[in-house]
């Protein structure tokens, strides 16, 4: 597959699973571009990763619980989210509407 | 400084100097963000990084030459551009009626 050379380009309007897409990897972190359609986490599931991720959201919207926390935070555009090493977290909603487009860095802390 | 929530939060409406804001730190990466205000290269200058640069510009545009390449390069929000370690470069210009957000991550490549 060709790098990309926009984020926002390669995006079909909808897709049955969430699209992932690494844009750079080394030992130490990956960079990667996560297309959501509607999707969220399956009920009861929590990510729970072994690195430390920073994340932010550019077009869509998404709601999101942190556990530990009694709020959902609600995501717009340019809205950033840092996630330390097994901070466990769940995706409860994306977009309906539109894509949603994440760019992640997950990386060695 | 506090950490930013949002990509596109605190930026001023102009500023005489560009404006670099680590978000990340690591032994092995850099993730900043930069925000330009109608600043180029001076004349004459090239950037030489010794680390390898992955950049997307969000907002606002700018021009570019890479060195070696005949034609200058325009970037509009979402583009990305990869820079290998020491690929000499320079802003031919950045726009100046809004503010130009770049998320530059550095890295040992």
């Amino acid at each position: 597959m060709a790098s990309l050379t926009n984020l926002f380009e390669d995006i079909p309007p909808s897709s049955p699973e969430e699209l992932f897409q690494a844009l750079i990897t080394t030992n130490t972190f990956k960079l990667e571009r996560i297309l959501s359609f509607g999707q969220a986490s399956p009920d009861g599931f929590w990510y729970d990763q072994p690195l430390a991720e920073w994340v932010v959201l550019l077009k869509g919207s998404a709601t999101l619980q942190i556990e530990g926390e009694s709020q959902i935070r609600y995501l717009s555009p340019g809205d950033i989210l840092y996630l330390p090493a097994h901070q466990r977290h769940r995706v409860e909603s994306t977009s309906s509407t539109e894509p949603t487009v994440w760019l992640a860095l997950h990386y060695k802390s």
